[in-house]
Order: C-alpha cells, then sequence, then structure tokens
C-alpha cells in the first residue's frame, strides 16, 4: 500500500490537468507577445487564465500576474517594494523564501518587525497594531502556515492595517491555503497575494500573484513588458492552462474537499490518542487547516521515523520540503522552534499533510506502522 | 497553407518533448527536496537531466542551474554580479532582458561600456580589449543576435578576456543558438550562459543557466537550497524533463538541421533578387545563424507587411517578440538602429526565422505572396 501524506510539500498533478498541459503545449504554441494569430490566439487564452483565477479571489483579470511559483512571488512582492529605510512587519515562522529574503534585504537598511506568535502559532494582533509607523512599507503574513497549518485571520489583520495608515501594503503568503480556504482580497484588504500551482494538483514551475496596484512595485526580472510590466520573459502558456483548470477544480470542489479532509485528520487525531508521549501542534479546531497535522513524536527523531515509515510505503516529512537543509544545521524545524516546543519535540516533528485524494482508510493502515515504528524506535534508543 | 516563420520567437514543442512533460507530470510529482523516495526519484531525475544538458557544451554537471527562462537567467547574471561601482562591457543590441536589467543598474552606479557595432553586427574586438579595466566584472555578449542573427566570436572574445583579466567573467547570452550552433564552455572561457527551452522545441517556462563557479554571485529568488543555493523554488521537474529531451534531439541533430536551414535561407535569398528596393540584414555567410533572415522592405511598414502575410497564413514578425511595445514607442527595432540603418529601412524591416519543421517548398509560397504584398501595399501607400 501506498500513502502519500505530504502533500504541502506537493501534490500529485489531475490527470485533467495533464491532458490541459499536452493540449496546451499542441495548440498554443505561439508567443502571447507576438503581432500574428498565433500570438494573439495565446495572449486571448492567458486573458481567459487570468479571468479564471480572478474569479476565484474576488480581483479583476488584470490583477493576476503570471510568475515560475511561490518563491519568486514572494521575492517579487519583498525586493520589488522594500527600498531602504523602509519597515516591514512579518512573522518568524514564514516560508523560507520570506525569512531568506528578508536576510538579504536587512543588509540593505530594511527594518523588521517579528510578531510575536501565541503557542498555537496566532499572531499577537495588538502587538500588530501598535507596531504600524509611518515607515511601515509592507506587512507580509502568511495564511495558512506550511508546517502546522495554523491559520491566520486576514480579515482581521486587513482592517488593522487599513485602519492604521494608508500607506502600508498588505501581502499574504496564500500559497497553502489557496483553493482550500476561501479568500477574498477586496473583503480582506489585500494588497499581494502569493499563489503555486503545484500546491493544488497543478503544475510545477507555475504560479501567479495578485497585485492590487503595480505602480509601486518594481519587477524582480526586467524586460519585455509581459505581465504589464511586472514580470519578463514569455508566459509559461501551457502550465498557466494547468494551472487555470486546476485552480477550478480546487475552488468548485473546495468545501466538499475541506470536510473530507477534515474527517481523515479527525480519525488521525482521535487514533492518535491511543499513542503515549506525543504533541499534537494542530489542533483539531477552526484555527488549523485540516490539510495539514504536524505532530511531536517524543523519544524519536522525526528523520528516522520518517525512514521508518516509507518503508511501508508512507510519505511524510519533518517540514517544509524547501527548508530540509535548514533543519539539518539547526536540528529541527524553525517553526516549531518558535512554537516553543522542546528539543525533543522539535526533533520529534512529523508533518502529515492530506490532499482530496487521500482517503480515512488510509489512516488506519499509516497509525497500525505509525505504532510498530514507535515502538521499534524508542525500544532501540533506549 | 500555413508558414511559421517565427521560430525566433518561439518553437512548436516536438511530440516527443510533449509526451516527456506527460511523464514527468504523472511519474515525477515528488518534490525534489523532500527526504522520502518520491523525493529521491525527483532529484535522481533532476540530475540525470543536468548531466544531459551539461554534456551539450561540455561542462560539469553540477554547473547547470534550471530557471524559468531566459530572461530570468540574464537576470541572475547581472544583478547577481553587478555591485555599486563595477564595470559592465556589452553590446547596444543586447535583449531586452539584458538592455533593460541594465537601466535599472546604472541606477545602482554600475558602469557600462557599450561596445562599437560594424554595419553587420560585429563588435569591436580592439575596442573591446581597451574597455576591460580593473573595475570590469563582466562582459555580456549574445552569442546570435535575435533579430538579425549575426554571430559573434565567442572564442575570440572569451580568448581576450582571459588574457586582460583574471576578474573580469564572460556571460553569453546563448538563448538564439543553443542546440543551432556548437558551443563549447570551457574552450570559449565562458563563465555563465542562458540558455531558454521553449527555443529550441522545448516548453516554455524552463531554461538553465551554466554557471561556472556561483561563488561570486546572489541569488535573484532567495528561499531554500535549491539548485545548490543559487535558485530558489521546488523545480519543475516535467518541464526540466522535456527541455533535457529536446535538447538531446537539437543537439544530436545540430549538423543535419544547420544544413537543412542554411538551404531554405539560401533559397529564399537567391528569391529575393527578384524584389526591387529591398536591403537584406542577414548576410548568407558563417557570420551569420542561418537560422534568421532579417530584410527591410523600403516604402512598406514592417507590421502591415506582417498582417498582409497573416492573411495568407504567413507568420513572421518585425523583430523581438518581447520589444514590439518598444517597437510601437520608437517607431521601430532598437536592433536595426544600432545597425546604422536608415528609418525608412527600419521601420520596414522583416524578421523570418526557420527551424527544422520548415521545408524548402514554403519558400515560393512565402516570395509569393511576399511579392504580391509590396505590389500592393506599395502602390497604396503612393
Amino acid at each position: 500500500m501506498e500513502v502519500y501524506f505530504d502533500n504541502s510539500s506537493t501534490t500529485k498533478p489531475l490527470d485533467e490537468v495533464i491532458d490541459e498541459v499536452s493540449f496546451g503545449m499542441k495548440e498554443f504554441y505561439g508567443n502571447p507577445s507576438s503581432l500574428h494569430n498565433l500570438g494573439l490566439k495565446s495572449e486571448r487564452k492567458l486573458k481567459e487564465c487570468r479571468g479564471i483565477l480572478a474569479k476565484t479571489i474576488n480581483a479583476s483579470e488584470n490583477e493576476i500576474h503570471f510568475t515560475s511559483g511561490g518563491s519568486e512571488g514572494n521575492n517579487l512582492v519583498l525586493k520589488g517594494l522594500l527600498k531602504s529605510g523602509t519597515h516591514l512587519i512579518t512573522t518568524p515562522f514564514e516560508h523560507a523564501s520570506i525569512l531568506n529574503t528578508i536576510k538579504k534585504l536587512e543588509e540593505n537598511n530594511i527594518k523588521v518587525t517579528f510578531l510575536e506568535i501565541n503557542e498555537d502559532g496566532k499572531i499577537n494582533l495588538e502587538q500588530l497594531k501598535k507596531a504600524i509607523t509611518k515607515e511601515t512599507v509592507l506587512v507580509s503574513i502568511m495564511h495558512v502556515n506550511n508546517e502546522v497549518g495554523v491559520i491566520q485571520d486576514l480579515k482581521e489583520i486587513g482592517d488593522i492595517i487599513r485602519a492604521s495608515s494608508n500607506r502600508t501594503k498588505f501581502h499574504v503568503d496564500a500559497v497553502q491555503s489557496y483553493g482550500k480556504l476561501p479568500i477574498d482580497v477586496k473583503k480582506m484588504n489585500i494588497d499581494f497575494l502569493t499563489v503555486s500551482a503545484h500546491k493544488f494538483h497543478g503544475p510545477k514551475g507555475v504560479g501567479f500573484i495578485y497585485i492590487k496596484n503595480t505602480s509601486s512595485l518594481s519587477p524582480l526580472i526586467e524586460g519585455g513588458s509581459q505581465e504589464f510590466g511586472i514580470r519578463a520573459g514569455t508566459q509559461n502558456i501551457s502550465g498557466i492552462m494547468g494551472m487555470a483548470l486546476a485552480s477550478k477544480i480546487s475552488n468548485d470542489n473546495m468545501k466538499k474537499n475541506y470536510e473530507k479532509v477534515f474527517q481523515i485528520k479527525k480519525k488521525f487525531v482521535d487514533k492518535l490518542s491511543n499513542i503515549d508521549n506525543i504533541k499534537i501542534n494542530s489542533l483539531l479546531n477552526n484555527d488549523f487547516s485540516p490539510y495539514i497535522l504536524n505532530v511531536s513524536f517524543r523519544g524519536v527523531r522525526g528523520e528516522v521515523l520518517l525512514h521508518y515509515l516509507e518503508e511501508s510505503g508512507i510519505y511524510v516529512s519533518t517540514g517544509s520540503a524547501c527548508s530540509s537543509k535548514e533543519r539539518e544545521r539547526i536540528g529541527g524545524s524553525y517553526v516549531l522552534k518558535s512554537l516553543g516546543l522542546t528539543k525533543d519535540e522539535i526533533s520529534g516533528g512529523i508533518r502529515f499533510s492530506f490532499s482530496d485524494d487521500n482517503d480515512e482508510s488510509e489512516i488506519d493502515y499509516v497509525v497500525d506502522i505509525l505504532e510498530k515504528g514507535l515502538k521499534f524506535l524508542r525500544r532501540i534508543k533506549k
């Protein structure tokens, strides 16, 4: 039996999406910037895709800008907006493409406030209110944390920003929530939103960024005037078509998928109650995405447990795939560290991440192997 | 009849490449940074692709870094290498992703020398020798010009750089030459080489950059430690697999394709001798790529002729797709302008660009329609 519980790292592309990418490569190979019919045909298809994506977040077609994925989107906003002397507010457990970009920007005299988070991972809204100053150009907050799944209240954050300053823009890294939780950029007062297609059964190497107003933003990739002048390079049309289809399917089935995945997580959490010496880092409530269940197994090393599980065809992770080398270096996840977990809990952290591909029946198998593994690994450690 | 003579804008992906991309999406969906088997399987496939690509330019596997395409590659080298106060040498007719990046860098106190080019488009090697100083960090030269097809002698340029300074790196924008002309990064003393897959029947949205030594380069996209720390973001595995296959096919057939395309260009040039009042901007000799034939039709506007031809299913361009908005603004191609052409010749410029998909028989049809079009358009203009 094979069980893929690493959907936050990447998802399996849908068959329809694979077919759509093939169709795009065959039928829409013209360069959208070419002046002839073949170019126009591609340009019209891009416009159609922009429309499909815009609708899912209550945006306009021209606010959708195609990128190569989440890391590029996050870099574009931060590097494109933050000039020397400006101030950024964020959290200590953002994705590596935010935190490592910040490290680089700090060399360039960008001031950064990292908001406190409580033991569940919720940011401190009072502190946010106080932190916004005249120099604050950007608040960048991830919607759903990629390792523990905690959801931040975008509406509340957006309201606070709007009430505090009309200079401060709001960027949301929605890589783990898009297609899974409702997003309304108008109601939530969002200025920039980063999305990556391969997290919702779309192709790898493609994403988009919602930009309310490009005027304050410098491009990361300069050159041709593609993407309204904000991102040069011939568009990856077939990938974009695959993304638009995957987006439509995910958004159309959002509620149904949410309920299915919630039941999977619920069953998993219920069954975990029989296992000793663990800590559940992703609660079963509305503050957490049902797509992610992070558990610390005390007394074992997460990586060792991961490899034990994979012997039985179960694929999980110890955290973000993008930070796997970082974890090696610091001996565990910086996300779990930021939540105040003990060394043992950090070292024993495993992320199970689900998709609508999964099924409740897989839980029995996984928990069975998990119990055997823990017995074995905890014994040999003694 | 349909004739696609806009292959420098983009090429039609090969059927085998489309199948390979589908296969990649189905079989290699694991995240290459994941620690389990599915991740490892993807990582191994990436390594295999690096090997295939490395071999084509006499590089090592670990010198191949995947990107989203040519514009990103060019931006990465220029922005990653040129710090305030350094000096760059380039030409006035590089691709928009070089020239527009330079404009941005000049704001940051980068000094730039634009080499003179002669009427054919060859750079002045004596001037290059003299221009290299202690501050010269980079010489960036395109191998084949994307609008007129002139080839620069990389071996000679590389030798000059090596003899002049060991601080000066050599970057080659090989977007129009890779897979079409032989490239040997060692013999040519190249430090960075930019390649885009969709120019040789590969997928859009993917490319690679050869980097001899990453130590002096800052990433453009920060985040995870993918691509040896120089380019964050989950790799577009299926696109990379498609690129590797397209590369193999192009490189294996390089000589055969060159000869085929040379005959197409030769026939076209021969037949053009019957047409009055034209100027051929891409000569039929070894200094020019056979894949590009740029012709100025005096007394007509290129864009009008383009649309006339498209009525008969013939697809051409007035220059680089990435600069089409720029051309509107300045009334014609900056490349033709830099070659010293008259206003009339610039305005009447058309680029016919070929691939091995094309056939000599298409030339009769195209020249026939071209003659009719010129008669008609030149008459109504009087």
